[in-house]
């Protein structure tokens, strides 16, 4: 006798999440999700057009060894032992939430920061909660205090929407006070002026997730990866798929991350356009927060945000409208090419 | 104060699963995890390069629509909102038992079939028992009773290590008696002589997963899907990664399932070889399990499986030597090319 819903009560209780809009036809200029305007590098698509005439019949490197060893060489890091792939970021964060904390059990976040961990903690049955940043995007004390209940924190650094860092040495300090591992989302790391890489040698507290997605141009991939001491690697092992990155990522991915005169190169003019938008956008009266990011948080002290959005929409510009329920609500706009950035500021100039 | 362990106790009690062997080097004749020896239809290939010259900077198609068309039309089924795609058809069982299987529930797997299951519960901090077939290969009756404690039971069909098949009238039966979800895994069902996709439209306690690993020959490229009744795939779509399947895979996965000639064709060679191998394995004396999937289960009245494993691997021909504990062991030969099979047939006949 069947059951007609068959599925766990925290899946009927929660909101799934939902991503910048991705319009699959027309003719958008696309800054709603942090995509990097330009096209990854050269070597990717060649890597990719060998491992595809290779064949894909045989099943991929279960722990993308090849991609593990370059990326150890590249980054500074002891070995390939202190890094887990993964299918996207986002698949490294779900496997650390499923690790990590149980059903019941709490995990934290900032706010506003990425609403992705609240779902993930949704879909695990688990508890999160909020720690308001402080006016100038400082963490308030509160965050690193907290019982044996709470067993996860995430801190986005960059954070987004604001595009600010906490620097590595107040990272420390927060991952030495919490009762509970700190997984430090450095998705638009490359773009800003410190990373905590070096921090997981130091504490066995400490995660550290990156992308390929944003500063390698790489988002239709999916490709990311964990950084963290080789004890916690290998627990986080068990849980992610037999085969969870294919032939053709893992390819790509060792590529992309060899690519470091590419990376250079790209971050440079992404940090351009971005500083003449955030020069622009203060001229056109928008409060601006300085970013780090490859995307620039501002509000307007008078105008509707959520009214610029759909102007912008109407003329094929895309934004991303984000509004945080008791905190306050703005524009996040991703930096793209020089000409994109000019054609949206140009529209906002003339909405205002 | 960190604790040591941050882990979930779950992962500390549990045994990864550990897939075949998979030598990034040597010169294998590679018979051990059902990969198809024939490369994929070139239509795969050329989609492939086509998206990656398109460039991957943006995000891919969050619910790979062009797959869920195709698919839907090429299966006959009522539209691309029964199915959802996953990163390979782990992450689709991954997903099935996140939605349903809370800790400290129960699923149910025959015996002996896919160990991954067992796995899949464990991570979940759930409970799995096993039924153990009957000696023909049928279910036994107490495979469909339970108690609202059970919550999900798998049914791999064709199963893995026999190749045996359920038809699709006893799997509905079965569905109807169970007080839970089943979950039949057909990843070998192209090689089979029916399936059960025309169940799910007569009940909505039937999942039916599909991997385009075996019968596409696309093991490294990592896509399968779940088909299900409407309101289910929307639940399910809740848990998946907003972008679980890249821009890639689905470009390549596309181009596959609507490759219906090349799979009529690579379905015909792969029987017509496991057609000779079983001949053959019976003429060396092999008690073999008439299969209906890409692989061959065999068992010698007198010789030590595990010595014709260690024997064929040091003449570079990889089987899978399987054991079941309380069950017995034996060999689960892939169905290769003929060359392969007849390399693999030669040896064994010099080993007995």
């Amino acid at each position: 006798m069947p059951s007609s819903n068959p599925f766990r009560p925290a899946l009927a209780k929660m909101q799934p999440y939902v991503p910048g809009e991705q319009p699959q036809g027309g003719k958008f200029i696309k800054l709603n999700t942090n995509e990097n305007p330009y096209p990854a590098p050269a070597a990717v698509t060649d890597a990719i057009t060998a491992a595809a005439a290779a064949g894909l019949q045989r099943y991929p490197d279960p722990t993308a060894s090849s991609f593990r060893r370059q990326a150890a060489e590249v980054l500074g890091l002891p070995g390939p032992e202190w890094i887990l792939a993964g299918n996207g970021s986002d698949e490294i964060l779900t496997i650390l939430v499923r690790a990590i904390v149980g059903e019941g059990q709490r995990l934290r976040l900032p706010y506003p920061s990425y609403i992705l961990y609240r779902t993930l903690a949704d879909i695990q049955g688990a508890v999160w909660e909020q720690t308001a940043f402080e006016s100038d995007w400082k963490l308030p004390a509160a965050f690193g205090e907290g019982d044996e209940d709470l067993r996860l924190a995430f801190l986005p650094n960059p954070n987004s929407p604001s595009g600010t860092v906490l620097p590595p040495e107040e990272v420390l300090s927060l991952a030495e006070r919490l009762p509970c591992p700190l997984v430090v989302d450095e998705a638009y790391a490359d773009f800003a002026d410190s990373h905590c890489l070096d921090l997981v040698r130091q504490s066995d507290q400490v995660f550290v997730t990156r992308t390929l997605s944003k500063s390698y141009a790489l988002a239709g991939l999916r490709f990311g990866f964990v950084v963290a001491q080789p004890q916690l690697i290998a627990e986080l092992q068990k849980i992610k798929d037999s085969y969870n990155c294919d032939t053709l990522s893992i390819a790509a991915a060792t590529a992309a991350i060899a690519s470091t005169d590419w990376l250079a190169d790209n971050v440079a003019k992404i940090k351009a356009t971005r500083s003449r938008m955030q020069d622009r956008l203060t001229e056109l009266g928008f409060n601006v927060t300085p970013s780090q990011a490859n995307f620039v948080w501002c509000q307007h002290p008078h105008k509707s945000h959520k009214e610029l959005y759909e102007q912008l929409k109407r003329s094929q510009i895309l934004v991303r409208y984000m509004n945080f329920p008791q905190w306050g609500d703005g524009l996040r706009i991703s930096v793209g090419t020089d000409d994109q950035a000019d054609a949206c500021l140009l529209m906002l100039s003339q909405l205002l």
